[in-house]
């Protein structure tokens, strides 16, 4: 696949939970990333957990509205210990998916297992391994890494998102060579 | 509880799902309740997950916006088969109460169950009984009922908020006397 790097894209991370709901935002030029911000909606401030899903969709629409994103990856976990816990998380991400759906925007899940091995090639990786390696492949400041895991979690989705799109510029993430042939065969034989 | 009969109330109630979303509208004056409309939403037609839950938050925020309720309840199962479907069902949840939220209108949730003992004083009524003793509580004609069961469990749940608000017209529907006594105590004691 070819990518043109004249084209700028910008991808929102989103990781929606009810008591913290998580955001990055990547710009995309070619093979290149870079951070535009990151941060956490806090919401345990709000005691009705319908509040708390309105301040979810005013936020996230109010975060597509500031930086026009093109796409957006969501951190989705598909199994959870009980049906409560799932329910509860299902309500947050419907209404981080309708906020992107009201502004026509596409979007993508990514299991947290996926997130972690497509940026450290470990699927079992801690957060803080996942925050290190987004720091250090983005070139972050270590004053802006001064923030909750929910943050960089999100960002994780963006970035893992920017590596399927195209030509990734971390070809060493992959998990082993046969996975980069696998996804990266237009390329190889060229 | 004095109820002022010359206050009305509108109440939305509403039925989530992937596939289908029904909805039930009731006009509320003292004791007394009238159906103003029910309907269900077809989401099969839409291809896209993502889509169905848009169109949720379109037709709710519509339904909202032509009927202006005060009061909102939904439908709620808490337990499920298992976590993908608890998930699924959250996410429709989430949106239909957002839509809400973002009108600023109260939401009440009800388990099915809860429903079905407060309209027909058995928690394991078929849906066509709960159906049946709607149409004749709210006296609606033979023609209006030939609708998914998706439209009166919604209005069911309209209809029990309705019960909970204050001095129901169908006293006898409560499971039991000691239910009833214990639910009016402050009627009784008049």
């Amino acid at each position: 696949m070819k990518t043109n790097s004249n084209v700028e894209k910008i991808i929102l991370g989103v990781d929606p939970g009810t008591n913290v709901m998580g955001y990055g935002v990547l710009r995309v030029r070619g093979n290149k990333a870079d951070l535009i911000t990151m941060g956490v909606i806090e919401l345990k401030k709000y005691a009705s957990h319908y509040l708390r899903l309105g301040k979810i969709f005013e936020r996230i629409t109010s975060i597509i509205d500031s930086y026009h994103p093109d796409e957006m990856a969501i951190e989705a976990p598909f199994f959870g210990k009980n049906v409560q816990s799932m329910l509860k998380l299902g309500r947050a991400q419907g209404v981080a998916i309708t906020a992107a759906i009201m502004r026509d925007i596409p979007i993508t899940e990514y299991e947290p297992r996926k997130i972690k091995v497509a940026i450290t090639g470990n699927g079992s990786a801690a957060k803080e391994q996942v925050a290190g390696m987004l720091q250090r492949m983005l070139h972050i400041p270590q004053d802006d890494m001064d923030i909750q895991f929910d943050a960089t979690d999100a960002l994780g989705a963006a970035y893992c998102h920017f590596i399927q799109m195209g030509k990734p510029e971390v070809e060493h993430h992959f998990s082993s060579w046969k996975d980069f042939v696998n996804k990266n065969s237009d390329k190889v034989h060229e």
